[in-house]
């Protein structure tokens, strides 16, 4: 997987999934049963163990570490809870000039727990690595500035159009917040890092550009003087490819819409991808999905570098075997 | 806005607002007090004074028919419900081979509310048109077949892949009854059609371009023989604009995500346009507002015709004296 991330072609295509630890497994829910889910996230042995449940269950050739996008947030002292069947949900909204003033730095001792989870993790992973998480600034700012999750983002854009100054230096928080949770897992043992930009793609190319990109850069910026490839991904990205090598990353992730041979071409230069098996195949017969994997392996045989996995997270209903197979098969082929 | 439709450039841009009749005003929350959603559809009276209402406060350019996108579907005979806050929920989703075969088609007597409504609407309205309302077959099936609305579609997207002959069929069957409410809005006096199709914009280019635009395509085809303007609006459909030509459309709705200049030359050949105020701006001060709609308007001059509106709809918390005043600053420009 890291030689992948490299630009290397290894014998086998490495595959993950991303949202591999979580609700699809039963083992998961086991483990969360009365448990809040940041306090999984800050408890370590909770963290670690979840982080470490698909890699024992599939077989796959990366772990990626249990957290939420939020859980910097939280450490930073902003009042944020997670809403089952909802999501991140913030008791006040961060809205006006004086809000983004009243946000505090995230001390670095807040991280501890972070550190020590992914400390458990790699002492039991050995071989396999594990990919540090965080979420790219935007997604980050739609949820302190919705106040919880959005489809439409307006006020988030609204506030980017009118008050471009409130919010560079909110977008900076949120890189500044997650470059500290993502460095604090490579310093802690993790061996590459994945930035998700979930809601980005509700932006015209020129306000990602101007508004997004230079805070997604900084994000990245705070693992200078780490040697781990950096993973890029973002849903409905397709027009801004082009635009993600400039943020710094390593490796591309692309969503399911994009052909992975289209979506090299919109790169425009010679980089690893990652993706991007359409999840909504999850649920087909296994030789429309076989097929599919074919698809994505040949699309991406020409590339520099080639990880497999899904162009969006595990759907909670998924059926695991089926994530099991997906990586015998991608093995043994 | 009819000339504008036709590909004419009449002394002021005309306007109207997407989902102009609806939450945003008061004299709608009071008309629909304790009336469910499909009922308030299905009565004329109240159907035609919704309709009116935008008409009336606004002085927009258009009216656009009350109703819902599953409102055919319901004449159908399948057991849909609008729950508020969530959207259309069927009692039985529809994702088998027999679950399709049970569809029946639409007895053109059950829209005689419908063409009731429009003639009620037409006869108040003097000179300014009416828009008929339709969803497009994609979004109709995804929630015919999710069972409810769905950020990702999963199972939509499985159906279209491992069962093409019934996705075929189910989306002709959608294109079928969609059809069948245009007509019968075009017939009872409607002067313009709008097709909707909120969620194509999940698909890959390639499944769009073979397992949807053809069903699109049939809606339209509903309309042979009546000489009326056809608008075709689809968020996040950026990367097929240049498709939907040939569905059938004369002119192409854009959702806020690209400017309409650009969205011109994607589109590749002389169309009027129709679009793209970025719904996130009704919040911002006038000036950032008003630069906006300049910005719109310098971009959508030199189309073949140009239509004022939003790049989706109202949102429900809007101001309406912001509504109303773009409709006075475009007049009076």
């Amino acid at each position: 997987m890291v030689r992948a991330a490299r630009g290397d072609r290894p014998e086998t295509t490495p595959v993950w999934f991303m949202r591999q630890a979580g609700r699809s497994l039963p083992e998961y829910r086991a483990t969360r049963a009365g448990v809040d889910m940041l306090e999984a996230c800050l408890r370590p042995d909770l963290a670690a163990e979840i982080t470490l449940q698909p890699v024992r269950r599939h077989a796959v050739d990366a772990a990626v570490f249990f957290s939420d996008i939020v859980t910097p947030v939280l450490l930073a002292g902003v009042d944020v809870t997670i809403v089952p069947g909802r999501g991140p949900v913030l008791a006040e909204p961060v809205r006006t000039a004086s809000d983004v003033l009243a946000l505090r730095p995230l001390d670095p001792a807040a991280l501890q727990p972070i550190r020590e989870a992914v400390a458990l993790v790699v002492a039991e992973l050995h071989e396999t690595p594990l990919v540090g998480f965080g979420g790219a600034p935007y997604t980050l700012a739609s949820y302190l500035v919705e106040g919880g999750p959005s489809k439409e983002q307006l006020r988030t854009r609204a506030l980017m159009k009118t008050d471009p100054h409130t919010w560079a230096s909110l977008l900076n928080w949120c890189a500044d917040v997650t470059g500290a949770f993502i460095r604090a897992q490579v310093e802690a043992g993790a061996s590459v890092v994945q930035l998700f930009d979930s809601w980005a793609g509700s932006l015209s190319r020129a306000d990602y550009q101007r508004r997004v990109a230079p805070h997604t850069r900084r994000a990245f910026d705070a693992l200078r003087g780490l040697e781990v490839p950096k993973i890029h991904f973002g849903l409905g990205l397709s027009e801004v490819l082009d635009l993600v090598p400039a943020l710094g990353a390593d490796v591309i992730g692309v969503d399911w819409r994009l052909p992975l041979d289209v979506a090299a071409s919109r790169v425009g230069r010679p980089m690893p991808l990652q993706g991007n098996i359409d999840p909504a195949l999850l649920t087909a017969p296994w030789p429309v999905l076989a097929a599919h994997i074919d698809d994505v392996l040949t699309r991406g045989a020409d590339l520099p570098g080639h990880i497999l996995n899904l162009g969006h997270g595990v759907p909670p209903e998924t059926d695991p075997t089926v994530l099991t197979r997906i990586v015998e098969y991608v093995h043994d082929r």
